[in-house]
């Protein structure tokens, strides 16, 4: 099996160091000539638009994507050399945050309040109808929380609209969440579909800094979570690995955005699963079984944001692994992540001790608030 | 860090595999043009003796070997370069058995009786001195059980003798094992070391098919095993992984040689330890602290001999997992594994029950053999 995928980041890398093992080999398309994927494959330099004409691509079994904002007629005119999954509907859905929410909402899934902002007129009604505080954004190619304000007061309304006004723009209102969480679920080509345990997220700035699994909540609500994923995998006739992003607040579950592709709040699987997304994308995509979501322990992953911090001492923690992506450093950028893996909550605990003296003070602070007995 | 490997088969694509994510880079010297580690590095396609003299290696930070019969001179001008770890006196002594056997003798640690054979007249004497049955081996370059001949009965002398004589042989008394095992340790570049729990090992043809671990054995026999191993690496002054091949007897464990190496019977380290054998490897070799060798439950290897199988059905096996090398099929030829990993060894069995009906008839048949339970 030779797999396209569009995008060389450190999703596409992930992947291929999963499917090479599996007998898969792998080409990427990507802009940048130092994609961090190529270390695993063939990396095709080109813009997005040129991918359906290259002809690296053209021997390929399957094609799929490490990022969700390849446009949507690339993709349909890569449907014409080989199987493109998930398919190009899931990116429709998920790269236009109204046409998303929209979605949820058919499929009785919770969302926020919303409203789509066409005009200063439009945000200006939404304030009225949702209320304060709101948030701000752009319907497409938001990312790591880039392409977003929150309004808390009308005095905010104005550098926001500066910032924002001009392009498609949606009001979402205030949710007030205990904490964020994501789940990671697969659907097979014959429609089969395993979950993973919700992952429990911290984010800074925008950006996913911790993920921790199994969360730690009712079964109930992790079942909730794998009802909620199960339907939109189901309704999209989906195949792949897809991650809703959930908040858990004082009414349920409430959806905030799905991702039709492997996921950063999903990476602890590699190390605390019997089969890690990764590989379980690849099966999917691939028409073969899909594997054993079971987690091995507990696990904890650490993003490296910015820079990778030195590794020596990491590695003296027990249970813990680490993965470099082989970027160059570049602030607000993810270089790496590390994943602490133990058998129970009180080992993970009693390793992490070790770590938050090695981190940055911001990771330091999040993990302090996170694993309270650190506090 | 930038490691230059002799020998691109699959022992240095595994050591890739599990080095990328430490931010390592990998450059291979390999005579085939399509040596299987190529898919995680820049593949150098030359002889042995042009590796000194190769311009893309003098760039590497350490050198190390995916084989055990580089010639010593090549590893001596290397040492120019960048530290070649292991070094090169651990070759010297794995290349002649002759070697081995002393050091081993040396070091306390036991062995069969055995004689250096350079003549038909030494032949004679040896078998007077260490009786029938015994088997005749080359000195050097025997892998696989090539090079070997067991003579049962002076019947047995002439064809082995044909077969081997000219060469420098050892004779080897026969060994009454109950089974055959493998012990695999790491030294650091400080003199630490951390052992795995020792595998317990099943061939045919000479060649390795199966390995359980642990070995279902006493502690006892477990730390002899490893304070053995321990003077090895001690006395070598070894930086890296080495295996060493034993036989379980009546009268305690008997050594059969050593690999200065990453090593077949260890594969199973990959998915059933915290930390693999490659990785443990490669964190000796850059100086960089050893990691946790504690098992993850319990495994078994299955080694895929000429063909790899039909994955998809071995795929539906819960923790299965597989490792195609990406090499083309040849008789006798080591072209994958796969390992099954479990909680307990009743786990292990009852996985096993899906996995016997899969396998070739051989493979079936030393797996009822080994797990009682299957017969």
């Amino acid at each position: 099996m030779k797999i396209g995928i569009l995008g060389g980041g450190q999703l596409a890398r992930m992947m291929a160091a999963s499917g090479i093992p599996l007998g898969m080999e792998f080409v990427f398309v990507d802009p940048a000539a130092d994609a961090c994927a190529g270390a695993y494959g063939h990396l095709l330099t080109a813009e997005w638009d040129q991918a359906p004409s290259l002809e690296d691509l053209r021997g390929c079994d399957r094609i799929s994507c490490d990022f969700e904002n390849v446009p949507a007629e690339v993709l349909d005119a890569l449907v014409e050399i080989a199987p493109v999954r998930p398919g190009p509907n899931a990116f429709a859905a998920a790269q236009d945050r109204l046409t998303e929410k929209r979605l949820f909402q058919r499929l009785d899934i919770p969302v926020p309040p919303f409203a789509e902002v066409s005009s200063r007129a439009d945000l200006l009604e939404a304030i009225d109808a949702i209320g304060l505080p709101a948030v701000l954004k752009t319907r497409r190619f938001g990312y790591d929380g880039k392409g977003q304000a929150v309004l808390r007061s009308k005095e905010d309304l104005e550098p926001a609209w500066r910032a924002l006004g001009g392009r498609d723009l949606i009001l979402e209102g205030w949710i007030d969440f205990h904490h964020e969480c994501a789940i990671t679920a697969v659907r097979g080509a014959d429609g089969s579909i395993v979950c993973y345990p919700l992952s429990w997220t911290v984010h800074a700035d925008g950006i996913l800094r911790l993920a921790l699994a199994p969360a730690p909540v009712a079964p109930k609500l992790e079942s909730r979570a794998h009802e909620l994923v199960g339907r939109l995998l189901s309704e999209l006739d989906y195949i792949g690995c897809l991650t809703l992003e959930l908040f858990a607040t004082d009414q349920g579950l409430v959806a905030n955005e799905f991702a039709p592709r492997v996921h950063n709040s999903a990476h602890w699987t590699i190390d605390g699963s019997v089969t890690s997304q990764f590989e379980n994308h690849l099966r999917a995509v691939c028409d073969l079984p899909l594997g054993n979501t079971a987690m091995r322990g507990q696990a904890l992953m650490l993003n490296w944001i910015g820079q990778v911090p030195p590794m020596e001492d990491f590695l003296r923690v027990p249970g813990l692994r680490w993965h470099d992506y082989g970027k160059s450093a570049r602030p607000g950028r993810k270089v790496g992540h590390a994943t602490l893996v133990a058998e129970d909550r009180r080992d993970l605990e009693a390793g992490l001790v070790g770590i938050v003296d090695l981190v940055d003070d911001q990771t330091a602070s999040l993990l302090k608030g996170e694993m309270t007995p650190l506090g």
